[in-house]
């Protein structure tokens, strides 16, 4: 049996009493000028995740894209900020070669998820199933979109010549899977919480120069409903509030089976155009 | 003349070029077991912002609650941990006493705001001048909350025997202001993104065991906008997706002059019920 490729695009190696762990970046997770964002997240939760000392789910993961990642071998640094009897606070910084600089930081808080008062207030979104909407043609350059099904039901851009008149929405609803099919867990909602498009290519109808500045994600689940819900197709829905002097901002939401919202997730990109 | 409660709250002494600067929590500002959130998060960012080789607006701000800070001073740990041509990455640490773990952890990215096409898509809520909306009154016991001046359109709070039905909405909309008119910039922004009231309680009618674990907030102004809002009342939206397993998400929007969407947060908060 063969790995999954964003199994092999987040593993480490080295073990914990280093400094620090070794990863690589991935050819089959790659974007405009380095790896797809949503794999260095995954890898950044991945690295906590392992930790010998992580107790409890992840809840919030912050990642920072510093500077681009160079096709090739990088340098995790996982240290522990703060443990408290309940939740823990991490710290991760990727560097290469010998420069001290980061080229991504990320915090991630873990956390005991205890049952208490419960209630869904977001409504997965209403649209035709997954069986009855068309995949996504394959015929990007980018390979990372490869590694994803996509089934738009609303908000798949396409390209304008003229800025689209009138405005178009930054809005897209999606059913969202693996393309290899891979039983959801924390690793590939991260990866999948920066799987959308930039919403300024919808609204520009073409694609700018333009790259993730800051994701968010937040985790609404327990690792035991993310296990429940296996290789399922997730519905997602992806939205922005403003464009403006060369930064735009992005929400989603992923609901999976049951119309369980299992995580929600914000970004800020920058954009030129 | 006096400063302002927010600055003396938020006022950092040391250079930067000692190990770390001080800091001290202020008791205008306090909530139920610490300092009120938004006021710690405004000096994570205000120690990036007074850093001599800071460059650029903040365009993005995580902060990590990790654990109460207690009443008195606290160390500040500022650190750039990339610096490109248009944009800067830093990371902040607050720590107390001897201890080496962290009580806060806040990353904060600046960057350079040139212009670029603009559109904003969030709008200000429909609402009731400011001026025709009662002030909530000063009843409570928090102090942070007499520092500012809170006019409710919709989602007020009022306490509740039983769990609230039909159930109520998480959302609330208001005018937020400093109680003391202060001119608007990115300090007090900050502060702004962590004040409104847990959803939860909205939800529950009453207060459960609370605590914001991270917030995010990303702002969507450069300097220059913020210094022409001056002192006139923002206005808020704060909203929620989902309660469970003892935590709960909020996002925020903050709304300036004319309507401009000046910033957005989100946040996941802890809860006992």
């Amino acid at each position: 049996m063969t790995a999954h490729a964003l199994d092999l695009a987040t593993a480490l190696d080295g073990d914990h009493a280093a400094p620090a762990r070794v990863a690589r970046t991935s050819d089959a997770y790659w974007t405009f000028i380095g790896p797809f964002g949503g794999a260095s997240a995954a890898t950044a939760l991945r690295a906590v995740l392992e930790h010998p000392e992580r107790q409890g789910d992840p809840l919030a993961l912050t990642v920072n894209f510093c500077a681009p990642i160079v096709r090739g071998e990088y340098a995790v640094h996982v240290r522990r900020t703060r443990g408290n009897r309940s939740s823990q606070h991490w710290s991760v910084e990727f560097t290469q070669g010998e420069s001290a600089e980061a080229v991504l930081t990320a915090s991630v808080v873990t956390a005991a998820r205890r049952d208490s008062f419960s209630r869904q207030v977001a409504s997965a979104p209403q649209m035709p199933g997954w069986e009855s909407l068309a995949p996504l043609p394959r015929k990007v350059s980018l390979s990372w979109v490869d590694q994803y099904e996509f089934r738009f039901a609303e908000g798949l851009f396409p390209p304008s010549e003229t800025l689209p008149d009138p405005p178009r929405s930054p809005r897209s609803v999606l059913w969202l899977r693996d393309a290899e099919p891979r039983p959801l867990d924390f690793v590939s909602l991260a990866a999948m919480s920066d799987a959308f498009f930039g919403r300024i290519f919808q609204v520009l109808g073409r694609i700018p120069p333009f790259g993730t500045v800051s994701m968010t994600t937040y985790f609404h689940a327990s690792a035991d409903e993310l296990r429940a819900h296996g290789t399922a197709p997730l519905a997602g829905v992806a939205d922005a509030s403003v464009f403006h002097r060369s930064f735009s901002d992005q929400s989603v939401e992923l609901f999976g089976a049951g119309g369980q919202l299992l995580a929600t997730a914000g970004q800020v990109a920058y954009f030129r155009a």
